[in-house]
């Protein structure tokens, strides 16, 4: 990690670069499969996938058979414990569910407004070295609560042709029935599209790597929504002399593990603190199966010694991270200090990987300073909230005349004429 | 309008389709904005606005002076209309507010989520034939209640360098103080990287021409959130024999006269019913400023005879409408089967315009099918709900277990660490 001390503020916008992504190419590729995914279909899909994973494949959804298959390959234990965060994120993504309020704004004027789900949805699970079976409770338990009708999921094949077995008993174990073999750009394109096999969807969800990102935002411009604009993982930790050094250290370096464009921020009021923790990274790097990567995540990363916990939240609100984690004294007393970050953890006993897996919020999180502008996934994501209104006769006679007059005003006369017409057949009305 | 009569399901999809824009020339005109506001700050604001609004101005920001001048221009019936909409729409959009809600996921677990206000946010407010001082209450309030620290108005100046007096009245009323004469793609670029004289915002709202809408699309790739994807605006009435013609027509035309890419479709299961609606319109549109605007609109419309209020649901969701009006016996009782649309209204007395301008729903809604997979604006689109966990050491032993489980089986082991190190750290403590 770059070590800084006491930055002016100047020097806090160029402290909060996230590492520049390498965008060449990307974006005429990506073009090219989408073009091609509309035009020909699972043919297109085909020679992707033989393309770009090295497999051909004949059928891409998961059958009967190789979900059998998974659930014998998953260990019990493993169940167990998807099972157990599943309740988790159930309970919490429940709670998040809004109870339907009639608001009578003024008398006679009934408004209000009620969820309903997204019909169909994509869900995309990377495939790679990490198999990201947490990813499908993420998404697809809130997916389950608001009701979505159609739930596709999409996870790159391997090469042997399979997916791995935890993603398909997890996404079982929530009801997914349409599990399609298919990664990367094509996959977005063939949820933008449909194809014979995949279906159109409204919305995608999911992380991915650039290509999947930039498909994401391009299926934009054909009037499907997107969960969150995605970026390189991050977290950003504040300490002070409370907090346990190998704690800090482990949750640097759970980040760090991510990917090699991961970034890891650590700010504190103390040096001694900033010491201690960095000799535990080197202690606890050396031992990780992943420390090429975290390594490489660790040169992007910044400690930054401050002058004090206040000043720390208030760099981190500006940084925006992903991620934030008060490792110091009393730290539910800053909460309310806090004004941009995804998911915050409190204390010594809340690390990220709880946040990650099982403690019941999302993991699925606003990265590159997006927690300025957005929240993280949540039962919101799934459901559109429509707004109702019931006036009464009462309710038109209160309100017209406010309404002639604005619409009036804005010369829009046909816009009047909807409440004068209605008010005066009321005229002999009491 | 055009008529049909009991069309087959395989004929949906093209009553569906909305009228095509043309967006030719546009993306390369805005992109080369935005790249010149970029660089050149204030004095490409100044060369666009010369060039696009036909106006020379030394000075972007509308003074206190303007302000006063505004509020002598309006008259007392007009700002008491204003008010009083404005009360509704606050009454309304605070009813929004999440309570804080600390869910214990498992024994000592503690998960909960809070809003944050976004805190830049930009307004734009088009100009043109119809001064929208209306969209100033449906984005100034909500952004108001989040708490938006700082609030940036743009519309553009009329050829004597103004802004229509009802639109400042309505945004000094909310106590927006940055109001700012630029409009078109120069506006949105320069709340998206910031000039001399605006301010580089975190979210865009408001509605605009296509320019606007490209522009407002282009800002998302440097990190700007955006309201919702615009376009024409557009109604679907559902009519029965009890709905009064008179009424139906006037909420058709009201809808038809705001532009000639305005769309509107009317279902019924009486062809009596829309024979009536349709002599209706014909009286009201004579009398209209607007008419050869509407005229133009009703082309691109449809009236469609279908065999039950159950198929006109069905036939609805599918077209899933910006507005929604059920002009139909016992409309209340058909609400839990509407699926998709951005806001509904419910009986004979209950006209979009009550909606528009000041029952206390917001006006700004998901175009174009968005309805889908979009909700309207609302106070949830000016704050970020970050989630907060805080987790006690025995929350962390009874969570413990299962997230090294699935960490291990990720395959991410800095993450597992990160949990067993707690653990460890735990054991004699009981």
């Amino acid at each position: 990690m770059k070590q800084y001390k006491y930055p002016q503020f100047s020097e806090w916008k160029s402290l909060c670069e996230r590492p520049l992504q390498n965008q060449k190419n990307l974006e005429s590729q990506v073009k090219q499969v989408f073009s091609e995914v509309e035009k020909n279909g699972d043919k297109a899909l085909k020679f992707y996938t033989e393309k770009f994973d090295g497999v051909v494949l004949d059928d891409f959804k998961v059958s009967e058979s190789e979900i059998l298959e998974a659930k014998k390959l998953v260990s019990d234990e493993l169940k167990s414990a998807i099972k157990m965060a599943s309740e988790n994120i159930r309970k919490f993504h429940s709670s998040q569910a809004e109870e339907k309020k009639i608001i009578e704004t003024i008398e006679g004027v009934f408004c209000w407004r009620e969820s309903r789900a997204i019909e169909n949805i994509g869900i995309y699970i990377p495939g790679g070295t990490a198999p990201l079976f947490s990813t499908v409770l993420m998404l697809g338990i809130p997916a389950n609560i608001a009701g979505c009708q159609n739930i596709a999921l999409c996870s790159p094949p391997d090469i042997n042709g399979k997916i791995n077995p935890a993603i398909l008993f997890t996404a079982n174990l929530i009801g997914i029935k349409n599990i399609f073999k298919i990664g990367g750009s094509q996959a977005i394109g063939g949820l933008t599209f449909g194809t014979e096999t995949i279906p159109k969807v409204d919305k995608i969800f999911g992380p991915g790597n650039q290509y999947v990102t930039f498909a994401k935002q391009l299926a934009l411009n054909y009037n499907v929504a997107i969960d969150i604009p995605a970026g390189p993982s991050e977290v950003l930790v504040i300490a002070d002399e409370t907090s346990v050094p190998e704690f800090v250290a482990s949750d640097l370096l759970s980040q760090a593990e991510h990917g090699t464009d991961s970034q890891v921020i650590l700010l504190s009021n103390s040096e001694k603190n900033i010491d201690g923790i960095n000799i535990e990274i080197e202690k606890q790097l050396a031992e990780l199966p992943r420390k090429e990567i975290a390594k490489i995540a660790l040169q992007n990363s910044k400690s930054i010694l401050l002058s004090s916990i206040d000043e720390a939240i208030e760099f981190s609100n500006y940084y925006a991270p992903e991620h934030l984690i008060l490792a110091i004294e009393d730290a539910e007393s800053f909460t309310s200090q806090i004004t941009n970050a995804g998911s915050v953890f409190l204390g010594n006993y809340s690390p990220e990987s709880a946040g990650d897996y099982a403690s019941g919020t999302n993991h699925t999180l606003p990265t590159n300073g997006f927690a300025k502008n957005c929240s993280g996934v949540s039962l919101d994501s799934f459901v559109k909230k429509i707004t109702f209104q019931n006036i009464t006769k009462t309710g038109i006679k209160n309100l017209g005349k406010t309404i002639e007059l604005m619409a009036e005003a804005e010369e829009l006369i046909a816009h009047k004429n909807a409440v004068s017409i209605r008010l005066k057949s009321l005229e002999n009305d009491n």
